[in-house]
């Protein structure tokens, strides 16, 4: 779906197990949405290496990492950028206060449940990491020794189990049409 | 001077002893320049108290903030904001850091060396920093016993002890224009 802005930026993060589907989804996104949309992808592992380096993968640094990338993400969208962020965010409770700081500065927040199950996440395991904990080589890994919250009232759910990337980007992407965030630039006119 | 952005964003680093008026010149640049300029001050008290509330005031703790305040600056640079950082960043160690992240990115970064001396900023401390440091109540404030490195190049360099706040905003938005980030609306016709 060729689309373009309303005008206004936006969060849109992508939440779920690892290799559930995120940054294949927000670099899907990316390439769906029109030339003029202002986009960027705000990747964990990027901001992992950068703006938290030194922050590990305790219950506190996972969600001090959450709220850094939801501070970056809300400054970015309420200058107008779409700002896909796929990245874990494991516990609720930082992920309601990201929603809080967006609500608190005016700006939007959508929130999408990457729901792949976990037994399909391990089945794909693109980056290896469930191989490396399920043999005791990676203590912590969310879903396999370290919780993950459901989120209980996502905008929306998207499980990539039995659909490819490119549907599951256009169910993102028609639900933030729906909220106006993103137009299509080709409507079909009335019969 | 009434202006509009060139089209491009750019990083606009203050840096400056404590009190030498960083903040306020930054203020008057954000109500000089024209409306449709999407403006953003990244306050230092404020990102203190948030992206970097783990941080204190040692060498390496003030490098890091630095550092993180510069990938967010970078970032919003890049998608078109004039963003205005009135942040110390006393080491040139880290400004340096900061400049080669915009280089690495092909974002614009300008320097603003607010060089009031030592002398003016602790007869008008607005806050009360030097009041305390100097009474042995703070430690570690730049300038009395913290270094603070003289930019060796900035690209300019003002100096508020005899010079008001719109004059100093002015200058630099001159520099800004200069480097056509800032167009004058208003350019007077040629007799």
């Amino acid at each position: 779906m060729p689309a373009r802005t309303a005008g206004r930026g936006a969060t849109v993060w992508l939440t779920g197990l690892p290799g559930s589907g995120k940054s294949t989804i927000a670099r899907a996104i990316a390439a769906l949405v029109a030339q003029d949309v202002d986009v960027e992808i705000l990747d964990g592992d990027e901001l992992r290496a950068t703006l938290s380096s030194d922050l590990g993968f305790s219950a506190a640094d996972r969600d001090t990492h959450v709220r850094r990338v939801g501070f970056v993400a809300e400054l970015l969208a309420r200058h107008g950028t779409l700002v896909l962020v796929p990245v874990i965010a494991p516990y609720e409770g930082a992920r309601q206060q990201v929603r809080r700081h967006h609500d608190d500065h005016g700006s939007t927040y959508v929130q999408v449940h990457v729901s792949t199950p976990l037994s399909e996440c391990v089945r794909r395991d693109p980056k290896g990491l469930y191989d490396k904990a399920l043999h005791g080589q990676l203590p912590g890994l969310t879903g396999v020794d370290d919780r993950y919250d459901e989120p209980p009232d996502p905008d929306i759910r998207v499980d990539t189990t039995d659909i490819d990337v490119e549907t599951a980007a256009g169910q993102v992407c028609q639900v933030l049409a729906d909220l106006e965030l993103l137009q299509p630039v080709a409507v079909r006119p009335r019969q």
